[in-house]
């Protein structure tokens, strides 16, 4: 907190890709956006705000903020450093910011390095948003967790030994990030004794959506996809 | 799926309290719902119906599910499957039937003892909340968890040796469930070395949220209420 009193950075979570499932807090705010930010790749369309469109103002300023995808050291700081000093420049001026997130603003979000930049001399508020990770459940039919189960999530991009040890224990499990990582995931979990339970979901709420068990998911996964262990019983009283 | 083609279940998330974090699909579908269900106390108010106050129509037909507060055995089968059959009847008769969930609804959710009894014979769409968890997060201004690190999200009603296990070795951990484990929680914590990082929240996203230092939190805790452990640095590249 400090700085300009009036002016907010806002961390807004938008969901994991329908557009239906931002909050009415996020529509609303980002319908009175004056000016915004949002991840974007070097080529094409940012997902964040194909997301967030259809409540994007026309005369809205537009920040993207572009990670290079070959970037050698991600996250790349230069980046975030450059669009944190413009951000700060719209806050110092006393107009709000609004920076559009997939999925949660804080749950593996990249919004993270714009806060550590900018939240000790600004306001800051975070509308949390649906995660991809409740949204895959939904789209298997498949309770996520239940009663004391315990879930783990663990990012794909980890060792062999770290992704066994931390299934181990678990009630249930998402594996995140999965993309390229699904050959050696789908070993872990076989070895694990845990393929009968698990779900590949790709694209979840998205037009192309699919979910299949994880022994006939394809090798070469997009990022945008995850790997459900559910709980053993889910309705186990 | 099968059963009457035409009527659908509905699980619908409406996150952790406050009614502007619902989706615009849950607002939608349930300002369209002639027949609502949703969890409910024997005295007092159903939270999960104040969430959703202001979408539902006057003219819904409304089907609290009452549990038993002093219940010896949770869920109570018995309250499930009377109300399945009545959700049921409704959805054999060709009417949709949207049933209310605090948060989401399969992130520790009682909506699945009803998917359990009517997902084979009648059509479930769910629909994802945002979770108490993330929010939690945003109240603390901490990112709960970023790039490769492993996320524990563990029931308070645990034992010590159980809890203090999935402790060790996680990035970031949630506690959920806290209420009367307060005291119990605490010790392991600290046992973990890990009260430095440790933030309690109740009430997240509701006018009474509160958050402060585990150390400082309230022994008796209210059922709505967490301990967020972030991951070590969340900032570090």
């Amino acid at each position: 907190m400090g700085g300009t009193d009036m002016s907010v950075l806002y961390g807004i979570g938008l969901g994991p890709g329908d557009p239906e499932l931002m909050t009415l807090k996020a529509d609303r705010l980002i319908r009175a956006a004056a000016v915004l930010a949002y991840p974007a790749p070097d080529t094409g369309e940012s997902f964040a705000r194909r997301i967030a469109a259809g409540a994007i103002r026309a005369d809205a300023v537009e920040i993207p903020i572009v990670i290079p995808m070959r970037a050698k050291r991600f996250p790349a700081q230069a980046v975030y450093d450059a669009a944190a000093a413009e951000i700060g420049g719209h806050l110092d001026g006393g107009r709000d910011v609004v920076v559009l997130c997939e999925g949660d603003p804080f749950f593996y979000g990249s919004f993270m390095y714009l806060h550590q930049r900018l939240s000790t001399a600004h306001r800051v508020e975070i509308v949390p948003g649906v995660t991809s990770m409740t949204a895959v459940a939904g789209v298997a039919g498949r309770p996520l967790c239940a009663r004391n189960e315990v879930l783990s999530v663990i990012p794909a991009p980890l060792g062999e030994a770290e992704i066994a040890a931390r299934l181990e224990g678990s009630g249930a499990a998402v594996i995140m990030k999965v993309g390229r990582h699904l050959p050696k995931v789908r070993r872990v979990v076989e070895a694990a004794g845990l393929m009968r339970r698990a779900v590949y979901v790709s694209h979840a709420s998205l037009p192309e959506e699919r979910h299949v068990p994880l022994a006939d998911a394809p090798d070469d996964a997009p990022y945008f996809s995850m790997i459900l262990i559910p709980g053993e019983d889910p309705y186990a009283a």
